[in-house]
């Protein structure tokens, strides 16, 4: 028979110390109700992929959304991966008009490194905290049909059709789908496409309840060089005239189209979040104080 | 356009402290893992059910639990409502070898504070929280059919079978049920139970992953008398010792048996908590701390 | 082996006795299709409540209409009960214009009242004849929803929403919904209905197919005090003439006006029954004949 | 605006009247209520089809049982059509040991009158009554599948395998299925079944709760020729002792054995009625007083 | 351990005549693609219900239509059979204006022929093939209601209403239905059905994607006389004004008017095919060279 | 209006060859019977994958199986590719006893070539022949969890458990599984497995009814040398004999080792064809000839 080990008086230091956990698992109550059943999808990509820390907060946050039953869909990019895969391979990259061709030999990099290491990574790496994650490319199940985007850059595809029927037969099985950005074309290449703009195409094909994108920016600036312009909401009305105006960053612009096609269809919310904060997604989700920019559609 | 409100520096500082909480909500992962789809039973009495302040902790809890996709179900009792609602009716208690009487107008004023006060005071507790909840009497649907216990006792009740279809039909749609001891004879009068063992043969009949108990103390103690024989978990065969040397009080004797029951049909775990304590349920289910006693089927 | 013990002759006469038993059997076919598969909403008070030979026959008739398929709900009022409890609890009657408060010592003693004596007695009445009940208040799985009808009159509700998730659940499995007529206030108080009212919002909201009053009269008289000229059959327009002109009685009021409702809502039929006559909605469901005043949506 | 056309005094004799319908429905409740979702396999056959009345009063039955939930299934024979229609078509019969043999122009008699005639006009008469009735021949869906029971009769049938899958997806569809006593031989001829073997294999098949036979007696005597030896109720071993000693007659032997053998694959009770006696289905599943002779399996 | 029987180089010729089928199963996959899990009604008639070998090649097709997730529903007529069982049983038959008079004694060889003949038959025939089908009357489940067409013609109907509920329940169960064209009149009585009527009329109430008939002439002429003219394709004006100018045959019109009426209610293919060319339905169905007529919704 | 543009001789012609198709059609049907709704486990590799010619055979067999409502799944290996990206990355191989090991470096050049080329080239090739395909790896869904088969080897696992939960989900959605034959380790590492060995354990977990393996040989050589020994059938105790004595070549060993297992768990079919015949599944499956060497649970 075993006694307590604990002395009355530490007892009670104990549960004063774990009631302050409870407190704030109560306070989270209104915001699992409100997106509970609900699809998330987020982009993944910049520092919150890298660094081995933000890589482990952002597992342990989809993981416990997952867990409260609300339905996270992750769609990564692999940018600079691919650029040290193609440099390790030798291939000289070749350029039209100042963008980058992706020819025959580029794409089986591109394929390589995205549905054969970023992806099975972030699995493995959902696994690891306990969720049951499985990895999906664009040409799986039809997911992504693209059509060449400009004919001189090769397979660089414009997203053409979805089909969520796979996405959706992995949440009604409570698992979490990873997706590479990738899609097939009319001529059964593979091709590469945005991985923001997949990320605001698979939203919208799902009904999605949110669209998050983690970025290495604290949000969106109303002035990009000046920190105190940090914008906490917008309208997609005022998006339309920053990317007109040429105020937002050329890595943004992709971000915001796909927010306001998305909210266009139907997305109730979107998020410019920065992903070098740990926990970026849950305290998003989870919390009253909300971080980076939220975009509205108005 | 609506810029940021906040400077850099509050907006780090806000981080840091929304991180901490992050933090509690990560750890919980694995504890939600581990009974998400599982049903709790919880018998709720003593201070929990009437101190404010308890009361509220104690909802949240439960809107909590039920939110992250565990099935909690509520049993009450009401003892000190019965014993006041019948000195305001004037009814004058009969005992029998120290026990007391359920005579016909008794069992009419029993039935009146358990359905009648008791089951949608905690209902609307419940739902002032966001949970959906429902009262059910264990006469509606069958719930318990009861023997007389004692006939010289009058309407109390043996529990003769449990018919819990109402009570999954609530879980399936998400609902919590709460159900007040009672049930029907086959004489077609109401009979009271006790509500210990009716916790403990729901717990059984739904077949619940926990049964746990809300008391006004703070565990089972090896020696009743001193705080310092706090025991943190117990075994069924050292319960039966307790209760055939008398070294456990006359209260807590229904709740030891009803969880030897429980677990010798396959319920694996018990708790003896401590209601005073706010957000016990929680902390019992979500943190690895634990609180009060827990019982194993060894 | 046992031989018969009746001669051919007794066999003969008593076949010829039971043969007249199927023939009302077989004419009450037509009228089981028409109905199998529907929602009848049944406000029960009165009489039929009061008398145990009415009880019975009404408990007999309900267990009948939901062993043929048909899904009777029953909706309970509680006015003389609650009158003798409020004068056992020595509560003072407050005024208002004529009209009753219910302050919080009141509503205590109504909900007191409807769950707790009303409501599980008329469940183990039909218990006892063999359906399978279930009592529910409106509080229950939010149900209804009320603001207050008249700031002065305390707790009495007006009905703002009504979710009958939990009552279609119950019908799914083959049990019968018991409904008292309280409802849950945005203060998260408990609020008194109009029993009569609660029962045609009901009705609207399960999408019924009859909405039926047991009542103490014989139906409605298109002269208050001549028994001649009881009306059996009469349409909504003429109804509202009846209350403009102020030819029907205070009590039949509310009941008129919720028939208006439910058939402007869809609800095709609507019947004002004499719950002094046993078998009174057996009768009206499966016989030809009708009692009582048939209300149509003209 | 129409009044009622009946005098106060007239009302109420309507009323007395129509009570007494109702008393007679509450008395049937219980058995109802035993047979509910229940299949009942019926031999249908003798006077019952043959005489108007009979047949309009087994339609009713039928009907009604149908309405209320009970799942009939009719078998029916046709052997006096049979042999009228090939007097008509001149075929001489064959004989072989006394017994007729059924050569290839014989069993396209029978196939036809079974199937074209007997078997839609059943389903007509029970659709006249309001039941959705639709025909099945034993080849239809594989349902029985025979071999020559003796090679020198011809196409007469043994039962050698029962596949039940369409009588079921009929019967989850609320449709009575009327069953014609043909099956498909492995040589890919029709074959002709004893319809009373055949009632019996399709309730094993079915786990049918009752399977009837509807014969020109009034049940199963102890002395063949004595009235006064009628059996109420008969166990399956008193029943094999009968078809020994020669004490059943040669026309109820296939009955009892086919019920024998059906008990002890579980149907738990099967019943010799008298259907020269109008509603002797009904009587028999929904009065106390129950009429022939009940076979029990003991 | 058995070691191979034949030599290497036998092997390999045996191969390569295997692989010539291969090829023709993958030239398949294209049209049992477009077609999987679509309903085909198909009008069987004419030399392919009389000659053995047609018969044959008809429940081949059948049966891997059905096999491949093909739904095909049979609609049979039986014209043939039915006038020689009228002279057999020495009807005499009655004309009014050149149109043969159906009177209750016909109406009984009709039903009898088409219900006890033609459609057994056929069942037996696609089962012997290893298809699982079962017999239908429009009788059965309220499939055809009907008026009568022209009361000087007696029982001969006209498609009045039609409910697929049973055939529907059958084709879920992977079960080819077989319909004999009789249908239920008001009165009661069974009434006779114009086969390519009844075939249009299924085809509309099932949303069928082809309606087949398998006629004896090779399709549609623009021409009647002139074998060249052999109409490939033809829309619905087009058969319009061929129906008007009388351009086409008599036993054509029933099935052009029945296209035109399928295709105006949304059913996008139909074909008139030769149905004596062995595996005509295959061929339309399965290659791209397809045979006989088609009719576009044009 | 458009007339038939051939000549009735020719269509004649034309459709004498259309008929020797259907023949070959209806010759398929037991076989499609036989295996409708099976799963078939075919381990894809050697020849087979990497000849233009036999890559598009293969896809249109799985193409045509799929249609036709065969379940079947790949399982790939990569062996070829894998040594060829590792000499391209100048990574030296490691031996340990003669065995390749397995590092870090190693594997995610497995890793990346498995999921990142072989399996998305499989399902863009499957996709261009009509089939909707998925890429699965073993580390997806928690497929296959694997323990270090040897220390010495670095990352090679030996499969600990297999969740087929993923793969049956897209079975159940028509879609056929690509699965690379990855696993999770304990340490959250991704593993090799051996493709034979995958193979054969998910065709125990599913219960699949066929395991296939295409391989570049003719089958199972009694006398490894002599072709002239080839065996057509032979059981598993055979096989473990052949094993035992070395009379199996090494690569041939992990794929009968695997039969076995799977047998005993019962898979009641395994084949070892020749991958380098076109269309050598679909011979297999739907012709009675079959190729290769059978095995049997004997």
């Amino acid at each position: 028979m075993s006694t307590g080990h604990t002395s009355p008086s530490a007892r009670k230091s104990r549960i004063a110390s774990t009631m302050a956990k409870a407190k704030i698992f109560t306070e989270a109550a209104p915001y699992i109700r409100a997106f509970k059943g609900k699809t998330v999808v987020i982009k993944y990509g910049g520092s919150a992929m890298t660094s081995d820390e933000l890589r482990d907060s952002f597992a342990g946050d989809i993981t416990l959304l997952s867990l409260v039953g609300i339905k996270p869909v992750i769609v990564h990019g692999g940018g600079p991966q691919i650029t040290r895969a193609m440099s390790q391979s030798g291939i000289e990259p070749q350029w039209v008009d100042g963008l980058r061709v992706t020819d025959s030999e580029t794409i089986r990099v591109v394929q390589s490194v995205l549905a054969g290491q970023v992806n099975p990574d972030i699995v493995r790496l959902l696994s690891g905290h306990g969720a049951v994650a499985a990895g999906v490319t664009g040409i799986d199940g039809g997911l992504f049909k693209a059509t060449p985007k400009d004919e001189r850059l090769g397979f660089v595809g414009e997203i053409e059709s979805v089909d969520p029927t796979l996405v959706l037969g992995m949440l009604s099985q409570g698992i979490v789908p990873v997706v590479a950005p990738l899609a097939l074309g009319a001529d059964g290449h593979a091709y590469n496409l945005n991985a923001d703009t997949a990320a605001g195409a698979l939203a919208e094909a799902l009904g999605a309840t949110k669209l998050v994108y983690l970025t290495d920016v604290e949000g969106l600036y109303l002035d990009l060089g000046d920190e105190e312009t940090l914008l906490s909401r917008v309208g997609i009305t005022e998006l339309e005239s920053m990317i007109a105006s040429g105020s937002a960053s050329a890595g943004m612009v992709p971000k915001l189209r796909s927010c306001i096609s998305a909210m266009r269809a139907g997305v109730p919310q979107a998020h410019i979040l920065d992903g070098r904060v740990q926990h970026a997604v849950l305290l998003e989700v989870f919390t009253p104080e909300g971080i980076g920019t939220m975009i509205e559609p108005r």
